[in-house]
Order: structure tokens, then sequence, then C-alpha cells
């Protein structure tokens, strides 16, 4: 393995999936759904592969999806986009990401993170030859805010990418208007691009709105906003993601991205298109289900003895292991499904200053009503 | 765009393809059937949908597909392959590629390349920021044959690795016996590594036998093999591939891979593990009618005025076209949709040193026999 790379051996969700599976743990660890997406949709992709859609799709993708989500997002947002120049579609958003990186950050650029951060942002920037900077969340009530003076101070001449991303991984924080609005003042005022990985968009909870960070004036020329079908529609094995932004850059995405997949998935491309255009009432209720199976969990694991921290979206909600008499989440995640039964996943992974974040675990509550309610029971062992 | 892709702006697929479409020309440019896999793996992919295996398959692919290509290479070829460590599903060939040079080529580090080569390479190796060296076929009684003293010459103390093609995309071309003994004498007496990409290795023609580089003595430890299921199985748009090698090589390609697109395709994945086990006659059928079709549209091109070059393998034959009194090859594929209604592409976009290549275009045969016939018809409006 190359040197930039050495630093990044297996992630963290393939460690602790393999450790749920050798001991039959529930896995509240990697986020993924144990139900599947709208049968509408999963219907158009097998018609799709029935009926001969099984040849490359178009390098920027299938038409019918460029324009599925241009119009979602001009419906939802108001936000315009030219299919043909200004949306494209990747393997996901980790695709997304890495394309992103390696079509516009040259090496030695710095790219400013928000910490903790998913994983792969870092992976990315070093694949890029980037370098990384980072700005924390720091604990906000029983929740996180933006370190917003760490910001403007981790910003200088050399900058040229600032990731963000809201909802937020691992902590289920959703930025507030006021921090978006500092986040576009730091990007403006230091002609930044952004990278906004959106991909919790649909998953906001208590009245929460989602605002696309595009949205803020002077942003839309500098953002690439990233989104996928996996989590708003449940098909997370898709790998079904795109971009949106000013086609300068979506070009650049594109230009990294022909040579890292070409294409992807063409079968689910009309199904997602079918999707975005259709399925807006069963994205509602997944909404209304997954704040229910966010306080499901939270409930439990207070009642297990975490302290447990506000979640304002995604599938995920941190909890302080401090009440078991350690701060250290990596060895409590490693010995955790042994324990009970129960897979998590340690948040200091995601930061490069480790020491805020020890104390804290990532959970999923993405799962079956059953499975939380086993998983309740399980964790309730741990007392 | 940064400037290490500057080069690469969008491929030739990408135009030659838009151009078709635009003039309702016959895409004999881009390489990809059109007909359908067998009926029975489409079913498994249809049930895998509806089954629920939606969700992210692990990160080096499904065990039932990883054990499908080992036991296959085994039983074809007798390589043996651990499914856990030394088999990694990836995005199509595309993405094997890319991963493996990402993961495996420092920057600096210089890379051979057989010319003309598929475009993706180049791109690759700019990704890593490797160093491209190249080494040319030469034409060689009626087809191409590698020119060895070059490729002696090509490597030197900072070489990393050799990219081999065979079958070979543009040309047809099947390395001889003697052409790979001489490629693996190289690779060894150097310490290189080689990434082959075997693709074609069913679509070989006139009683060949494909030999795949890692079972010549001292290639296993040293080489990555790329293959895939589009070309094998007729699904092109599932980007369903995968890189075989030692586990230490392997595991590079896999971290590099994990941050590309972390995983794709998991229904698709099942269905390829069916195919593998259970559709060789149907690949045989494949491959005879492949050999048909390239007689098919060999002849026609010959009738049609040009000068047909041998191809033992893969989808493409290559055409000389001095005796339509040029020899630029990309300007006559640019005009060769309007004029006759037929699209190909110039062998010259895939070669640093362009003059050897300047008079031949590639065209595809696998397409149906009246697509064939008409494409013929059409060609004949060129006399
Ligand atoms: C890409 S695997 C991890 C899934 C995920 O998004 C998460 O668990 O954070
Ligand atoms: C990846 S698009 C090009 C398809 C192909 O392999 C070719 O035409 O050479």
């Amino acid at each position: 393995t190359v040197s930039r790379l050495q630093p990044f051996g297996s992630t963290i969700f393939a460690e602790m999936t393999a450790l749920a599976t050798a001991t039959g743990a529930i896995n509240l660890g990697q986020g993924f759904p144990d139900t599947d997406g709208p049968r509408a949709m999963l219907d158009v992709a097998r018609a799709a592969i029935a009926d001969g859609l099984n040849q490359y799709p178009p390098g920027p993708g299938m038409p019918v999806l460029r324009e599925a989500i241009a119009a979602d997002r001009a419906a939802r947002y108001g936000i315009a986009h030219d299919p043909d120049t200004e949306v494209l579609v990747t393997v996901g958003a980790t695709e997304a990401i890495s394309a992103t990186l390696l079509g516009l950050v040259e090496p030695g650029q710095e790219v400013v993170l928000i910490e903790p951060y998913y994983d792969s942002y870092a992976a990315a920037v070093a694949l890029a030859g980037g370098v990384r900077r980072t700005v924390p969340l720091v604990a906000d009530g029983d929740g996180f805010a933006l370190d917003l003076d760490a910001l403007r101070a981790a910003v200088g001449p050399n900058t040229r990418m600032l990731v963000v991303n809201t909802p937020h991984n691992p902590t289920g924080t959703v930025l507030t208007d006021a921090e978006l609005a500092a986040i576009a003042d730091v990007a403006t005022s230091n002609d930044l691009l952004v990278l906004s990985d959106e991909v919790y968009e649909h998953l906001v909870f208590d009245g929460r709105r989602h605002t696309p960070l595009a949205a803020l004036p002077g942003m839309a020329e500098r953002t690439v906003t990233v989104s996928s079908a996996a989590k708003t529609f449940a098909v997370t094995g898709w790998k079904t993601g795109w971009v949106c932004g000013p086609a300068e850059l979506v070009d650049a995405v594109r230009t990294a991205k022909q040579f890292m997949s070409f294409v992807a998935g063409g079968p689910f491309q009309p199904a997602v298109a079918h999707a975005l255009r259709h399925e807006q009432d069963w994205v509602v209720s997944l909404r209304e289900s997954l704040q229910r199976k966010r306080d499901v969990l939270g409930a439990a694991l207070a009642e297990a003895g975490f302290g447990v921290r506000a979640s304002g979206g995604t599938y995920f909600v941190c909890a302080d292991i401090t009440p078991f008499g350690t701060t250290d989440g990596l060895a409590f995640c490693r010995s955790l499904p042994e324990r009970v039964g129960v897979a998590a996943v340690p948040v200091s992974v995601f930061a490069d200053h480790k020491e805020p974040w020890n104390h804290l675990v990532r959970f999923a509550f993405c799962k079956r009503d059953d499975v939380l309610a086993e998983a309740a029971e399980r964790l309730r062992g741990l007392a």
C-alpha cells in the first residue's frame, strides 16, 4: 500500500460489521436500514433488468435520473440546475466525494474538514494529495455546535476547499441557520470551494427543515452538493448518488469520475428517478418513523446508563460511556458485541484530535422496531 | 479541473456515442453489446432486489461472488485464490484499474503501458501521480506484435508497474505465449508489479486459448489480474468487476477502493456468481457468435474499401483508412456518422505517439446481426 494510504487500512465499519457477524451481535455500528425502500421503486429496477437496460448508461447518468434530480431540487429548495451540465450521477456519495476532491484539489492545497468527520473525507483528501485541516464541533447543551472561531482560523491563503456535512454523521447534528451563514461568510470572503455532503437531507427531526448550503447567498457558484438515494430510499447497496453544482465544477468531478468507475448501476437509475418523482410520501413516513426510532433507542441507551446526546437528524445518536467507568470508546466498542451482543462505532475514529471524542460511541437507529427492542433488552445487561 | 487531469477532459466514447445519438448513426464506437446476458442471471438479480439484498454488500464483495470467482479461475486456469484475501469485487474493470494504480504506485514512480492503450490507464496513472512510459505494438503481418526490445528499454530503476492487456483493446491482438513469456521475464528480472487487464479473457477466436499472465512462472506473486462480468455476460451497465492476486497486493487495491466507491451493485453480485457457476455454455456460444460477427463486419469493411487488420479476440477490429485518401482517423471518425450513419473510434486517441496509429479506426462487432447488416449496407456508401 502506498504511503499516502497507509493511515487508512480498513474502515471502522468493516471492522465492527465483521465483529457483529462473528459474534451474532445486533449491528448498530454500520448505518444501513434493515427494511427496503418503496416497492414500486424496486419494481422499476427489476423491470429495467428484464427490459434490457443492462448496458452502459451515459457517463453523466441517464437523462431521466438527472432530470428527476434537478426537478426535485427545484421543487423542494427552489434551486435550479441544468440537468445536462450541472448534475452528475455517481457511485453513491463515496465516489461523489472522492471524485470532487480528486477533480478539484491540487496536491499541497488545504482542505478543511469539520471534526468528527465521515472517514472517507480524510482518505479522499489523501488520495488527492491535499493537506487536511480540521475544525471541531464542540459540546453545546446536550448536543454540538460548530466552533466558528476555529473555522475562521483554519482558513488561510492555501485553503482550496471546505467540506461541510449537515445533517452530520457521526453526531446527528443539524447545523443551524446561523452556523450555515457563518460558513457561507467564510467561504465567500476567502473564495473557497465547498463540498456539501447532504446525504441525510431528508432525515431531520422535530420539525427541523434542511437548508442546503447552496441556497445561501454567494454559495451556488462555489458549492458541489452531494446526495444519494441510499439513505432517502433505503437502498444503500445500490450506491446511486449524485453531485449538483455549477457546470465548471461538475465537469471537473466528471473528469475524475469517468476514470474511477466510468458509470455504474444502470438499472437502478430509472428506479431512483421514479422514486424522486413519486415517492415523497414514502420519505415523509421514513422521516417520522426514524424520529420515533431515535427516541426509542435514546430511551433504551439512557436506561442502560449511557449519557445520550441530542440527535437532530441522520441515522445516528451518540452516547457517553463515562458512566461505565471508561472513556475509551474504541476499546468499549471492540468489547461490546462480546459483552452484550450489540455493535456500535467509536466516535474517536472520525477525529484527528481524539481527546474530546474518546468517551462517545455512535449507535444507528435505522432498524426494525423488534430489532431495536431486542437491542434495548441486551443493552440493559450493561447495568 | 486539476492540472493532473487536464489532458483527460472527456473520453472518446462519450464523444462518439453522443455523436452517434445526435445523428442516428449505428454506434460501432463504444464497445457494448445490444443483446443481454443469460436470462437466468438476470432473474437472479431481479430476485435479489425483490428479496431485499439492497443494502451494503461487504466491502470486498459478497462471499458467494468471491467464491465463484476463485472457483472459476481454479477450474479454467488451475490458479488458486483464497476468496477471503485474494479476490476483491470492484465497480467494473475501470475501478479495478484505478484502485490498483492508486493503491500501489507512489507519486513519481513509472508505469509502463502497451501502446495503444485503453484510455483509462493513462488517466489512472495520472491520478496516482505516476509517470507514464509506453511500449508500442508494431505491425506484424496483418496484425500486431509487441516490440520486445522497446519493452526491455522502457524499464528502469524507477519502474514500479507494467500494465498488460490481452486480449488487447483497441487492436484485438491476443499476445502469443512467446510475448507473454518475454513480459514475464522482464517483470521478474526487474521485480515489477504487473496489472493484467484480462476483461476479454473469454472472447478469443479461431481456436486460440487465453493464457492468464499470472499462470507464468514467477508471475502469481506480482500480478493483479483484472476481469469483469461486463463483456463475459453482456452486462456492461452492471459494472461488476474484480481483481485477483496475492493478498498483500489485493489489500492495497482494497484500501484505495473502499474510499473510491466503498461497494456497489449489491443485487448484481449473486447474479454474477450464478453466471460464473452455471453459464459457461452461454459464454461458449457468445464466443462463437462473436467470431462470426467479426468475420461479417471484417468482410463488410473490406468490401467498403478499408484495409482490415487481424483481430484474434475482444469486441473490436481495426481498419486502415488510407484507401480513402486520408490518414487522419480522428477527423474520419468525426465525419463518419454524418457521412454514412456509422460511428467508430480513432485508434490514435489511445496512443501518446500518434503517427503509427493515425490511419487506423476501431469498429465494434458486438452487435445484432441485423445491425451489422445495416452497418455493412451503410458503409458501402463510402465507396
Ligand atoms: C459506507 S459504510 C458506512 C455507512 C455509513 O454511512 C455510516 O455508518 O456512517
Ligand atoms: C468504458 S466505455 C468503453 C467501452 C469499452 O470498453 C470500449 O469501447 O473500449
